[in-house]
């Protein structure tokens, strides 16, 4: 089982799965979903703070599914597994780590505002994201 | 000028505007875009706790145009702003509200879960909001 931080989310996330490895975390749809809402919140807050001023925007699926071909996490799918689906586990692992309290909204931003371009910015996202769940 | 918890929120939130009064914040549509996200990403989560799994859901824009008149707070917009920019304004007091550090993600999320209704969870959602500006 996974690292979590159960003092900060006991009880928070009950609606959370319990996984078994990284690949059922990024084959979970309908963490997806939530996650879809979630990476475009964090994508918002990155971008307003480097514009400096408030910004809304959704994340292109093709660019989430490029950041998890350059994190090297394309192959924990199966063979064939389309565009939009690689951009569902990108969004499933990034929440997943925030419902798990081991990552905060916080550094989500902070990682991502570091980064001019959006592949990169995830893609670093990603990485770290992967190096918690295994604190 | 609003009441605002700058030690939790001190340069967190640079790029947030300073506002004279309600009216100001309802008008900024800058601010809507970014609060359009955060809407989104609480209801999902107000959604997942409700269904007991995640979900991930986008709020109809009349929905919140009908939760700001049932709020009583339509009046502050002119005569005549059409549903989409009524929607706007909800979206512009629920992030204003949570940037300033005077309401948590949580705690709207706890807010609106109490509601099985959308309308009448964003009401209750938004009289909360105004109320904590006058802290």
């Amino acid at each position: 089982m996974f690292a979590t931080n159960p003092g900060k989310q006991k009880g928070k996330f009950a609606f959370i799965s319990k996984y078994k490895d990284l690949r059922e975390i990024l084959m979970d749809h309908k963490l997806a979903a939530l996650g879809d809402a979630y990476v475009n919140f964090v994508y918002s807050l990155a971008l307003s703070k480097r514009t400096g001023e408030p910004r809304g925007a959704k994340v292109d699926s093709h660019l989430l599914a490029e950041a998890l071909k350059r994190a090297r996490l394309r192959n924990f799918l199966p063979r064939g597994t389309d565009r939009h689906k690689q951009a569902d586990a990108v969004e499933a692992l990034l929440v997943y780590v925030w419902t798990q309290g081991l990552m905060t909204l916080e550094e989500g931003v902070d990682a991502l505002s570091q980064h001019e371009e959006t592949v990169g910015a995830f893609c670093s996202l990603l990485l770290a994201s992967k190096e918690r769940l295994h604190l």
